[in-house]
């Protein structure tokens, strides 16, 4: 089976190559994003722009604007018309597709982006090892840690922007609407595992004057939550409590009404998940309920939602841990009964669902 | 504009997104070919197969054929199809698309695809600095050559395999074809300038017993090409001589029937083309020939193998030497004129054009 079968529709053919030449046409896309070539085209409109108008206004050599925008020619991210051969050779115009469009301005592609180049790239060259050695081998390109979440405050300046801004977005948007739904059962405490940089915690304490609530992280993490908490003005009602979550011994702090558990399972293999939510049952107090909020893939509105999950899960396989990823319903559903928890109501908000469990 | 926007088709939000998304998703193809799994999943057929059953028959974990495979979905080369929620979990099966068919048996795709990983991966990080710094930075990961043919001899041996895999690949289908036109014309001998292996010196000195071949090259490519001559029996007609094609100082050896320059000139920029053009015309016997083999993107029969030549443009600009690229035959029409040269007659032969020139 080779090109030449004429069996094999086209865009099948195009699909495989352009998955051999990824990497390559990936970094065209991303150096035409961030210097400018993608909104130089874009400004040219209907008219098209040539390469020389193109490197002027992004202040590029022309080599650099004829590479990259071939690149993107090949990922439709930009169409070609061939014009007149002028004494420059060939001239032809460049212009904006859809798809470049939202490369340009859709805020979660840019974020996506910029995660996998500064985050991702290249230890995802080490993603056979990973598997392999069961462990992150792609962080050694930052440091030794076992896993991302022990170095997360020391990466690179630009590293941690990503990281965070990455992880940032898909929470910003449903935080608010899922606060109003846990503080509305007036819940008197709450233990927020692995609350990271305490944004959770902050806008929860600020809904509720009443609401006291314990963030469980790494050291590091808590050090930046607590500065957060004190300049929001609510760190007298946020306190912190240093744990490793895999060390299965140490219990989490007893007798709360909300123990909340967002973007925090999917970094954990699934065994650790069942120990995880037996220490988070523990936690509760009576008629308490504990909280997971996960992207599953089988629970999103489109392939493009399910493709985004199922790429994270590579992220976590090479770079965060090697043994966690972006679970399926089921799977999580069956690590809540393993926990002895009860699945009460499972509610859908957009990409994310909210699964409230009490004890079994 | 968002994916909100109801005025964008999906498909380009997915396109957008799958670029996002590519370098993690590669590696997951990559090694999803390479360690049996898009294998077992063929095998499977119609049937279709789980996970646990591709762990089994690839030998991994199951976690680890779950990211795989899921990164393999994002990328359509296997669909999917969720079964009755078993004991195990979620445990849809897994069939191979026409993609997916292609990734494991097109052989073009799978060359790509180890050239990309082997050679320009790690590299093609470092795109931006290579424009900035006009070198090709991402180089670097292999040694401190100025060019990757400086090194090339020396480059690791895997590295070195995908290298000269894929260089060969692209030539050895047009080379017999090409060489009974250059030897129908009868030279008495012919300088094969970057003549690399020696593949074509050898296949030349094996069709016509009276030919006698001067290969221009690097001293390192020379000491394989004079190797593989002495393997086939030919040494006593090829000679070698060393040579910095950038050096323009220094002239060919003169007095040349034919002068052939096969997939060599897309290693320069169209300043150092046009000089090694004019030394090639300088090293013409009168009446000789001077040939240019050339992969133009302008003259590829799809938009496939449009894709595939411009993608290589970005392993010049970041791997190979920082200036060159994969050429229109514009560009290199104009070359030949600037080099005092005469454009006789094009031939087009599949994805490969023959220029064939004569002094002005």
């Amino acid at each position: 089976m080779t090109q030449d079968d004429a069996s094999i529709p086209l865009d099948h053919y195009r699909n495989a190559q352009q998955i051999a030449f990824a990497p390559l046409t990936f970094q065209a896309a991303r150096v035409a994003l961030e210097r400018g070539v993608l909104a130089a085209v874009e400004k040219s409109r209907k008219r098209g722009i040539t390469i020389a108008e193109v490197a002027e206004a992004a202040g590029l050599e022309r080599y650099a604007v004829r590479v990259l925008l071939e690149g993107c020619l090949s990922l439709d991210l930009v169409s070609y018309e061939p014009t007149e051969r002028s004494e420059h050779g060939a001239e032809g115009r460049y212009r904006l597709t859809l798809s470049g469009k939202l490369m340009l301005h859709d805020p979660l592609v840019g974020i996506n982006m910029r995660f996998v180049h500064d985050v991702c790239y290249r230890g995802a060259f080490d993603l056979e090892r990973a598997i392999d050695e069961k462990r992150p081998a792609g962080l050694e390109v930052f440091g030794s840690w076992p896993t991302i979440y022990a170095g997360l405050s020391e990466l690179p300046v630009q590293v941690k922007k990503s990281w965070f801004d990455f992880d940032h977005v898909y929470s910003d948007g449903v935080f608010p609407v899922v606060a109003k739904q846990v503080l509305g059962a007036r819940p008197k405490n709450l233990l927020d595992v692995g609350g990271n940089t305490g944004k959770w915690a902050v806008l929860c304490t600020g809904l509720d004057p009443d609401l006291r609530i314990t963030i469980l992280d790494h050291p590091g993490q808590l050090a930046v939550a607590t500065r957060n908490a004190h300049e929001a003005g609510c760190a007298d009602r946020i306190g912190a409590h240093p744990i490793d979550l895999l060390d299965h011994t140490q219990p989490f702090p007893l007798g709360y009404d909300a123990v909340w558990m967002s973007q925090c399972l999917d970094c954990f293999s699934e065994a650790d998940i069942v120990e995880i939510l037996r220490r988070g049952r523990a936690a509760l107090a009576p008629g308490g309920v504990l909280y997971v909020l996960e992207s599953f893939w089988d629970r999103q509105a489109s392939e493009i939602g399910r493709n985004a999950v199922t790429a994270l899960s590579l992220y976590f396989t090479c770079m965060a841990n090697g043994t966690s990823r972006m679970y399926h319903s089921d799977d999580l559903r069956q690590c809540v009964e393993a926990a002895g928890l009860v699945l009460g109501s499972e509610t859908e908000l957009g990409s994310h669902t909210l699964f409230s469990c009490t004890a079994a």
